[in-house]
């Protein structure tokens, strides 16, 4: 369907499979919210879920709870989250935050690849990435961090003394897909070993794991899974490997009889390993809550539906982009293009002010970039619609000094 | 004043200057809860900032919420904290758990004495502990880890060889007190760094880092501090230290310029640095409600008062000591106990079981251990003088087969 008036946009959300899940979260009336990529909104279910083991769970059931489900809830969530990733139950734990977690899968990583001496990344990589990668080469001692340009140079870093190569599948700023499958055959044809942050993807573009037969993965609950402030990260580790794989921050949470105080680790069976220590129940709660929206998600519509609503937005700012006003920072191809649009102008912080003086909600990126989350789950046609407009506006007016 | 009859109980308790702050508290009716050493049970502002976080910050106020107050929680918890341990403001961070800050802290310690090859720990330390230790150790590839028999043999293990000494404070088991100063110094007199880690501490016993010159510190807040299940750890680093501080989990929440999202790694300032990923804001909100009762407590008060309490429960089992009929684990001298009462009993699973269906709950540990916790901030001497009436009961009865 072509959608060329506001009218056709609320046509197009009347047929939504999707559209009745909106009404699951408390979004502010009068606000367009394109931050979800940064912060997925509130869900009634996860603010119930949290008042229940707030009040419920530790205020009645006290240590009780521990046993009631408190100490299942990394690998009950992880099973959970697996379908959004095309993950076994089996092989995603929730735990820790996305850095941390990035850092014990390096570190396990290149603890199965002994006698390997490099990782490989790209060198726009988000921070902690890159960061992580430094620091367990450090730690090691002599590792040495190759950072390619970008994603096609890879093929000139990747050879027999690479350990691991760590990516991030969508650009955090300009939201470009990295090719999984291809890159993760390319290390893997060279004996190298692959995690995949899929911190901007998951819940967001289609990513099947077990199809690539990548290795590791590691993400944020907290963007397009609605999971609340720093809700604790996922961390996906191949089935195949399980059996091998240690990490470097054991705590009695991943020990195989936690109960027993043991002197000495040993490793619990299977991803569970790779717990530390005790999870922040409350967090996890709403996460747990807000899973109850995305247990009902048909992922084939969802995706869809982010396709439709991000061509929906370029096609409206088109104009801007011939005219030389703004410009498109995201491919041009959405198969090429997650679920986020990212704009580069020079005033763009001033830009996203004014947006947000007329209930638009978008954010900036040093040094120009106006970053637009797509999130399909709550959003609407003519949301979008109204942003565009909204951002058409500002551009040609200049950005509102008051706001800035 | 002696307290010889349960009357004595009331009229202590109508004199306890903290005796107001138990109403802060929902816990279930007809229950004395002596788990407070492994969970604290909820406070009306603890669920009330909760609530505030989730329907307020998060709901509302969406992503400017980092900007008004979620991204400073991290060292605003830590600077409410530090009075508790005889901290500065500025040395103590809430972050990740104790695991993960453990590994940080253990590695911290180790670069700034390079050179030197051996961590020295004793052999009952917590699971935990002796886990990351190892791990820490082998992460490096050559370092030494001395696990001395006992607190008395640490004097042996320790020389110019030793780059780190950790220890718990309070044995998690025993409650026995390590010397915190004396051993600090013995370390320190080797040029060794010590950690010590509080989780059975802080909000227990008195602890002054400052005074004792120690260098670093973690530990719990879900236990006597009330912050609810799993909330985020703390971690001490003496001012002295910060400047040639590094830690191995570097993520951009301890970046010195967080949002230029540069490509290397630069510290923040101070303590901050050792932030690595977003926090669970969720549970960092739980612990900022308990903290509002923790503000109104007089350390001098609530340490006495736990003394007090202890005394009266070891003195009520006396009778059973000198029977035979049970065994205090704990040592006798007050000066050199915490904050819980520790008992061996062939049966204590048993007993344990038994104690709950009289509403008194407390926990068994592997193998023959109950602990029952103290917390001075909601328990009464009633409570206690019931617990010990219940645990004379049960110890004389024998173990009630149907609640094993």
């Amino acid at each position: 369907m072509s959608i060329t008036t506001r009218r056709d946009c609320e046509q197009a959300d009347s047929h939504d499979p999707l559209g009745t899940l909106r009404d699951r979260f408390l979004l502010p009336d009068g606000v367009v919210y394109l931050l979800g990529n940064s912060l997925g909104p509130l869900t009634e279910s996860a603010a119930a879920r949290v008042e229940r083991a707030v009040r419920g769970e530790w205020g009645e059931g006290l240590l009780r709870s521990w046993h009631e489900g408190w100490w299942d809830l990394p690998s009950s969530l992880g099973a959970r989250l697996a379908r959004l990733i095309g993950a076994g139950p089996d092989e995603v734990l929730v735990t820790d935050s996305t850095s941390v977690d990035l850092y014990k899968v390096i570190l396990a990583a290149a603890m199965l690849r002994p006698g390997r001496r490099a990782f490989v990344t790209v060198a726009d990589n988000f921070p902690t990435d890159l960061y992580m990668l430094d620091e367990a080469a450090a730690i090691h001692g002599d590792y040495e961090v190759r950072r390619a340009a970008n994603i096609e140079s890879l093929v000139d870093t990747i050879d027999e003394d690479v350990a691991v190569v760590e990516l991030t599948h969508v650009d955090y700023r300009t939201a470009r897909v990295a090719p999984m499958a291809e890159i993760t055959k390319l290390a893997h044809d060279c004996g190298a070993l692959v995690i995949w942050d899929l911190s901007h993807s998951i819940g967001a573009v289609p990513v099947d794991l077990g199809e690539c037969e990548a290795d590791f993965a590691v993400g944020c609950t907290y963007k397009y899974l609605n999971g609340g402030p720093g809700s604790p990260a996922f961390v996906f580790a191949a089935s195949r490997l399980h059996s091998e794989l240690l990490q470097p921050i054991p705590g009695w949470h991943g020990h195989a009889r936690p109960f027993a105080f043991e002197p000495f680790y040993d490793p619990a069976p299977g991803i569970r390993r790779f717990a530390s220590g005790s999870p922040p129940i409350l967090s996890l709660a709403a996460l747990a809550g807000s899973l109850d929206v995305w247990d009902l998600v048909d992922l084939g519509a969802l995706f869809e539906k982010s396709r439709s609503l991000s061509e929906l937005l370029i096609v409206r700012l088109e104009p801007l982009f011939s005219a030389g006003q703004i410009e498109l920072a995201s491919p041009r191809d959405v198969s090429q293009r997650g679920s986020h649009v990212a704009l580069r102008h020079r005033d763009a912080e001033a830009l996203v002010a004014s947006l947000a003086s007329r209930g638009v909600l978008a954010d900036f990126r040093e040094p120009d970039f106006i970053r637009l989350g797509i999130a399909p789950l709550y959003l609407r046609h003519v949301d979008i619609w109204d942003a565009a407009e909204a951002l058409a506006d500002v551009v040609t007016a200049g950005p509102n000094p008051q706001s800035a």
